[in-house]
């Protein structure tokens, strides 16, 4: 058994720090770094890279709308002659900086509200799935489990990495319940962490009404953004391993 | 004979236009493409570069400060780790846009207030120079015909191209006359024309004051923000080439 | 019989040019100037509010999305606390630029999206009228003849000024022909002066299908972004000046 | 005896925190409001000015160089149109956001590198001079204490606040040491709350070659980014207070 561990990275800029990139990379398999239109500035991102070169973490391209204010949640209507360019944009930068770091971009995933459009919209989805296939048509995305996107970029001939959220709640039809309900986001390391070793073992996650759904996940998505985020990750980690689970990335 | 021309293109931004970038790309062998810091939305550099590629124009990174405001054209004391890194990412933007579009970055020419610094500074200078390095050795650097720069992106191991500007005087030291003085920038067609030809052809411009000054240029570089400037940079390719100079990029 | 014309001024930003603000300054009796987030650079707005003030042509807020790259065009989901701050930043800018002028802002204007949304969407709509009332309740709200949002906007105690666009089409049932669909542009300057006159003689404009619909409106937006627009523009000046309709600014 | 207490607030961005805006206002008497060019999102600014307008705290316009990036550390060559703009838009963008509060921008002081640079520079000083008359010529002006600044305001006919830095060590000549010297920035919260009582009282702080130099002081500025530093503050304020010391803020 084996599960690659993503958590979002390098989203600090300039002087405002998010985030304990550090402490995050000796935890997960795939850091997923921004490109600097929802956060991460060129000099902090190519010192993250640097970790994550050192510490043998893969790195993925964590595209976005551009907006820095809102980091990356708000939906935009951008057009798709916009959308695609400015994902070969991000992804290009974050190339350049990998290689200066000593490591290379293997897989994309998208940010923030551009992540949750996609997953469900069409004409956005098949703009990214575009500038994927202009960049590297061997780029995996990373996208939602149960997600309509997974088959859409299939078919368009990309790999697809289906996804889980550790500390996401999900509802009986298996779409992550919606951070506006009550309970949306988990907060119990143990019972995350168990939770996530199921999904692992027999491939159902539980819902919110305590049915279980199942759930096809080849990454967990854990969180690094505060310190007990952190902690969380560190939980999802050891119970994993304890349990004989090999942490490793998708990306050869 | 054979002699460069490079122009400055992509310098557009959303909803605003600036320069006639079809002219100039059946004008020119080399297009400075901007990469998003001084100018340049992905979506206008994509359809520029595609042109490039259909025509055969060689491609550079127009790499510049980071200030949409004062169109990179103010100096920043931006310190070595944020030059470094902002260059890197700059370039491999271009590159997965270049790539898309069926091209590639030929070059790097860094623009305004970025050029005219490290023309003469010394550490700036060096962080471009490492920046370069990074992302791939083999790239050429243009740089001001005369300056230190030349001598110094040599010494680390590049190959520099020296420009010329078709459209400025220079001062008798073989520097240009700063564009706060009268007389700075030319205007007569013709005239530029003929100095362009003697430049390619006896390797000496004159000055303001009417003395001979060596100038070696691998490359003469031509406006095209407009209509006047279309008409010289026109003017210097016919003169030039009906005189049987090869109008080539120095890109293999 | 008295009706304003608007137009949108102060759309440059650093290098680039948009429209030709002085000509327009002639033309109009209100002038909707761009606050920074989708156009607009403090030196560019403050030389067009120095003219403006010479002019006697009042002066609004043209207040956006913060979307450089978009022109404030691209709807964006912007919550409750962003927009209300937002809008209330970019008109106290735009006060003080006009106050250094000799002038200032007599009314606010949403500009791109943000217009269209809250013609109709109750939420951003509340949260712009939250946003003028907290800076000067006595500022008027210049919105689309017919919306709804005149009424929400009333009911909070604005003062609204109903607005109809000389070069725009109406359905059948007096909103504004998609711009995706064929003939939403007018082009012909006499057939648009002429149907202006009508709606300020009679309070009704044509429609698509030929219908007669009424539409009462307090102002005519022309366009000055290009050659052909600030000849229209001209043309309705004239047109209504010669049938004896005073061109007069709302604001007092 | 009686001195203000400030320190730099408002300076978050979207989702990046910075500081501790509610417990600095709790020790200042005025807060000096970044003003969205090298930090502050209007309604994280909304929200602290709240707070300052509930707990009596004066309030001023931190204006600064447009550079997210560099947080308005790094200097740039911006010329006088743009500057004297971007100063006005700036206050006045503020002005409002303030009204909404409840509360008035009382005092103007640049920040980072804008702040060091007219210090010092008489084109830049009276570019923001001039800004500063432009919108209201009864604002104080915040400078560095000893500063050729003081004279270039005052002969202008502005208010001058001069002010000491609470952490930072002094040259004989009375100069800020460079932060780029060890022991530019002190860190004893009770010697740094000693040398702004004697400054207070005797009008003299200790040079680092230990001489005593005399330090003309409206304003003390304390820092509040991090846990150390907001203690120190608070040391700051409780020494002079025990020592009868009124904390009070010049503007009236």
């Amino acid at each position: 058994m084996k599960i690659d561990l993503n958590s979002d990275l390098g989203e600090s800029f300039g002087a405002w720090t998010l985030g304990d990139d550090a402490a995050m990379l000796g935890l997960v398999s795939s850091a997923n770094l921004a490109c600097g239109f929802h956060a991460g500035d060129p000099a902090g991102l190519l010192a993250t890279l640097r970790q994550a070169a050192q510490r043998g973490v893969a790195v993925g391209a964590h595209v976005a709308y551009r907006d820095l204010q809102g980091f990356g949640r708000r939906k935009m209507e951008v057009d798709s002659a916009d959308l695609i360019a400015d994902v070969i944009y991000q992804i290009g930068a974050l190339q350049a900086l990998a290689r200066a770091a000593g490591t290379h971009v293997g897989y994309v995933k998208p940010h923030g509200a551009l992540y949750n459009t996609i997953a469900q919209d069409p004409r956005q989805a098949a703009d990214v799935i575009q500038a994927m296939l202009a960049v590297d048509a061997g780029l995996p995305l990373v996208a939602l489990a149960g997600s309509p996107l997974l088959g859409w970029a299939r078919a368009q001939g990309l790999t697809v990495v289906a996804e889980a959220f550790a500390d996401r709640a999900y509802t009986p039809s298996g779409a992550l319940l919606s951070r506006r309900e009550p309970g949306a986001v988990l907060h119990d390391a143990n019972a995350i962490a168990q939770r996530m070793l199921r999904l692992v073992r027999e491939g159902v996650v539980e819902a919110v009404d305590g049915s279980l759904i199942p759930l096809q996940a080849d990454s967990i998505c854990v969180h690094g953004d505060s310190p007990a985020a952190v902690a969380i990750a560190s939980r999802v980690r050891s119970t994993l391993a304890q349990a004989g689970v090999q942490i490793r990335s998708f990306v050869a």
